[in-house]
């Protein structure tokens, strides 16, 4: 590893976002999304499935007080994923095991939204809910209301199955970014002082496991680089080199003999620095994997790092939808094997591009190479942007690339393929997650090391670093026009990333290619513009996927298109593109020459060529599916 | 219903089969599969899944002689569908719910095998057989080994679920076997004792109950035939009549509120002769529209034969596979919606294509009309023959069109569909059913009215009727000959099935074709012969059915064709077959021009024509494929 290209992000406070495509965006989650989920963890959204998340936490606190009191408290079973009302008594958890997250997720969007957006209110109601969260804190530390509610007893029994490690996970990122926005430290300090309880529980010479559900290795990672304590760092790397270690903890807490190679879910099935497949729980998965970069380069670990680049290309070039989507299999939610990428059949959580947004990041601070911020750009402007209606009040969790309604109500292993968004959901990992992403979208822009600053993504912004003041602004969407007014405070590189989908380019300046940037010596102040050709493409998948063979789709810079019933009527599995088709583009749609296959009449009967009908076929951008009604869509076109 | 055009089929004693073809398959059935399943029943195969059948028996007949004697057995749980070695008591029931009905059905094949080829020592390791399930029946004539082990209190309580009038059907339509081949009526007369006790318990003014997996309706109508005690042809109109009414019956037994349009997977969500859509179970479907065919004709009720029609419309030209497979999914092992036919997620159960010939024949009975023996012919070539290994040892249950076995070991969603086929399987429905229709291929070929004699398939036999005795000469599927040595008793008119997939022939007689049939006048004695041209076809999939878009499948006569990794190498939808291919025909292969993609490097990339290396391809059998090892399977093909 050459520690000479390590970068870093830049922080929320040094860049503020001013883009023309990206601003409706962020306003409809910081004045609709994060006002909702306010509602939806209160249970107060009619017609959505219950939270319980801030119910459960007054619960958790009300017993905290009393066992401070010594006043012992009704046992419940821990013992199942969900509890619903049906099956817990009142005084009992309710909700998914995971439930408390859900507010931390919303605390940390609201973090970053205040950063970008002060707003008194807003961080009254975020205090209010800090103070219900805290109250339910024990005295050393713990805070999980499962556990807490149930029985306080059996901490720390179950790691692999009920999230107490992933919901101290999120609660970290929660407090952190909360802390930033606001100087308030309440949680963070509740954060550190359940990080220390972990501390104290987890490592050699202590309980030797790590989570079921990955995210702490990342969030402790974030405290140490917040507080600068050490044992963060060493924690995270314990969990990670923990993980898959024989006889396996997940067995051993189960008090049973191990079973080989029982944990690909959970990634656990070998320790991670000798994985080089993604499998397994796809969000699991690249929350793990960003915990491996961070610590491959915290501690300059080659061989972890290899891990991680072995990982990274069998995703990229074997386990990756166009759109940014992984997770080709709703069994576990998981990864399936090289090239197993159906149309129809996709899971492609929402979750899990957010999380490859993640690794990307880390693997770009790790290595200048301009892959990890294309997947990165085909995953935002795609899959992620997808999971959230226009208006921000429902949500896609499964984001397929071809959905026939009938299928999706009658077919039961279709089932997760919904073919309009849905309301806020008892299991709301998306939503929230979403909020925290496009809300924190400045940290995920720009990387600098010592003499370069790295445009990874083409967002209108401001930013400030110790070698420019720079103003960015982009119809990067519109038209590929992105230009740059910088202050200079010392002579630097500016780095600009090419997209792999773009052929051509007009760059203002004289620049040098390397690793898919063009670099640009920046001695004074000046003004630099690029262009990028925004031609419509045919876009091939390779004939090793079986789901597309035949098939194509239809880009517009970093937008993969697709076609809906409502423009193209039933039946879009009869359209065909022309090879050569006269792409026009109008208000963001593409129209296209191409064909229609007359219907067949007989099930079975000689073959004859088959018969077309001359055709305009409309596209539009696939992010925008699924907002005029229930409808067919496919991202592939016959060719 | 115009009651001039029913037919009855020649019964097993009056056709003697005499086949090229057929030969080596009924005397795999006689040699091999008859005694590997003998000692099946007995748990006597190393390796194979355990089916408890005549442990079951013995068991029970222990305790139906306690019972007489006054004595109380143990109580155990009637609950669940299968009760393995781990969760039931070493003296309580074991295997599935339906388990009894192995036994009847490998009894109802003994009595087919017997009937074409006597064998001493068969028929007395059948007659043992009987004396251990006889002894098992109580003596209000009840019998069902579940029950009588477990509880007998509660029989007849769970008529939706636990399958007693299932084995019940089947345990007549053994016994009716076993009768007509061997004159012993030992299994018989216990059969009409159980039915007598079915009679006298639901009904009018009885219990309003109905099976929950259809059998017992076609299995009384021959018991009827046999016994001509009309009390049977009633009580299989009685369930026919009753299925479906509101209040549903499975509610009221499960002491519910009717719970509206939920028993679509029973075809029990509306009254049969209301139907006009296959659903749910195929196996439970077919059974039951078979005998509702079988009720038409035997009451001339129109409104029922409506149904049975359009059932069948539906099945022929919306729900079938090329194969003949029906149920397109494994969730309840049922028929998907229309035009759903996927070939790589299939289930098309063996069962379900034997019970479609069930039912074929009889609509054959109701109504001249040769698609119902054309797709009794597509299925019995294909989906049905499939079913078994060439040495009869192991067995396909599901039939899928499309196979990787990558997919089936490593995506949850595929492992149903099995790239070798397995052993004896505890829940082992299709093995004995193929016997038993392999056995009885002579009930399938001949239908007859007063001056008619019907040709439906094409196997070489020899026949007996009060028109005419008959000797078939057939090599019907090497070159499509089939000629006819009639002496005649009296004049009479025979009718030649003129095959869908047939678009020229030769016929050395005048005749008139009229529904799908030649008519030919015979007064003399006199010998006709007719050929069938057997030319290679290209055959494509409605463009409704999305999965065969683009692709076409082969076939030869009744034939389909499929292509596997062993002769065409790995990654079969690579190849394209050439739209006017060069057909070679040799040792029943065929080969075939064609080209093979050329594979790409990258995930994606901009569309650039496909480039081809020119090929020759090779077709085998749809029916003989994975008998050379786990490999690579499709019937259909990129054109």
């Amino acid at each position: 590893m050459n520690i000479n290209q390590f970068a870093t992000h830049l922080n929320i406070n040094d860049v503020k976002i001013n883009d023309s495509f990206w601003n409706r965006i962020t306003e409809i989650v910081r004045t609709s999304v994060i006002p909702y989920q306010y509602l939806a963890l209160q249970d107060k959204i009619e017609g959505a499935e219950k939270s319980y998340c801030i119910e459960n936490f007054i619960k958790a606190g009300k017993i905290a007080a009393k066992i401070k009191q010594g006043i012992k408290s009704p046992v419940y079973p821990a013992d199942r994923w969900v509890y619903d009302n049906k099956s817990a008594e009142d005084n009992a958890f309710h909700g998914w095991v995971f439930q408390d997250s859900d507010v931390y997720k919303w605390l940390e969007a609201v973090g970053y939204s205040l950063q970008n957006h002060p707003d008194d209110e807003l961080q009254k109601r975020a205090d209010e809910y800090i103070d219900i969260i805290c109250k339910a804190q024990l005295d050393n530390g713990y805070l999980d209301t499962l556990y807490i509610i149930n029985n306080h007893n059996e901490i720390f029994t179950n790691l692999k199955d009920y999230h107490e490690l992933y919901c101290f996970g999120h609660m970290v990122e929660g407090a952190i970014s909360y802390y930033n926005a606001t100087g308030n430290d309440r949680l963070l300090n509740a954060a550190c002082k359940f990080a220390d309880l972990i501390c104290n529980t987890f490592g050699e010479n202590k309980i030797k496991g790590y989570p079921g559900h990955e995210i702490a290795e990342m969030a402790l990672v974030k405290l140490y680089e917040l507080t600068d304590k050490k044992q963060y760092l060493d924690m995270a790397k314990f969990f990670i080199d923990e993980r898959g270690k024989k006889p396996y903890y997940f067995d051993i807490e189960r008090g049973r003999k191990t079973i080989e190679a029982n944990y690909h879910y959970n990634q656990a099935h070998i320790q991670p620095r000798y994985q080089n497949e993604a499998v397994g729980h796809a969000v699991r998965g690249v929350y793990l994997y960003s915990a491996m970069a961070d610590i491959a380069k915290a501690y300059n670990d080659d061989e972890l790092f290899t891990a991680c680049k072995s990982i990274w290309d069998n995703i990229e070039n074997k386990k990756l939808y166009i759109t940014g989507g992984i997770g080709a299999t709703v069994d576990g939610e998981a990864f399936s094997f090289n090239y197993d990428l159906p149309n129809d059949l996709a899971y492609a959580e929402t979750c899990a591009s957010i999380g490859l947004i993640f690794f990307a990041r880390r693997m770009s601070e790790c290595e200048i190479n301009s892959h990890y911020a294309d997947v990165a750009e085909r995953a935002l402007y795609n899959t992620v942007l997808s999971g959230m209606a226009e208006d921000g009040k429902s949500f896609f969790y499964v984001n397929p690339l071809e959905v026939l309604p009938e299928a999706s109500h009658f077919d039961s292993r279709k089932r997760h393929i919904k073919p309009v968004r849905q309301k806020w959901f008892s299991c709301a990992c998306c939503p929230p997650n979403l909020a925290r992403l496009i809300s924190s979208l400045n940290e995920y822009t720009y990387t600098q090391n010592d003499d370069t600053i790295f445009v990874n993504q083409y967002i209108g912004s401001e930013l400030k670093s110790d070698k420019a003041d720079i103003i960015v602004t982009s119809s990067y969407i519109e038209n590929g026009k992105v230009s740059f007014e910088i202050n200079t405070i010392k002579p630097f590189t500016l780095a600009l990333r090419i997209p792999s989908w773009c052929d051509s380019f007009n760059l203002s300046a004289d620049y040098e290619m390397k690793n898919g940037y063009a670099f640009i010596k920046i001695n004074n102040q000046t003004k630099i513009e690029i262009t990028f050709e925004m031609k419509v493409k045919i876009v091939k998948c390779s004939n090793k996927v079986r789901a597309n063979i035949g098939k194509a789709a239809v880009m517009r810079g970093p937008l993969v298109y697709c076609i809906e019933e409502i423009d193209n009527s039933k039946n879009l599995h009869l359209l065909k593109l022309s090879e050569t088709p006269n792409f026009r583009y109008k208000n963001g749609a593409i129209f296209a020459d191409g064909f229609r296959e007359i219907e067949d009449i007989n099930l079975y009967s000689e073959y004859e060529k088959p018969q077309f009908d001359e055709c305009t076929i409309k596209f539009i951008p696939y992010y925008t599916w699924g907002n005029r009604g229930e409808n067919e869509m496919s991202v592939y076109i016959r060719i």
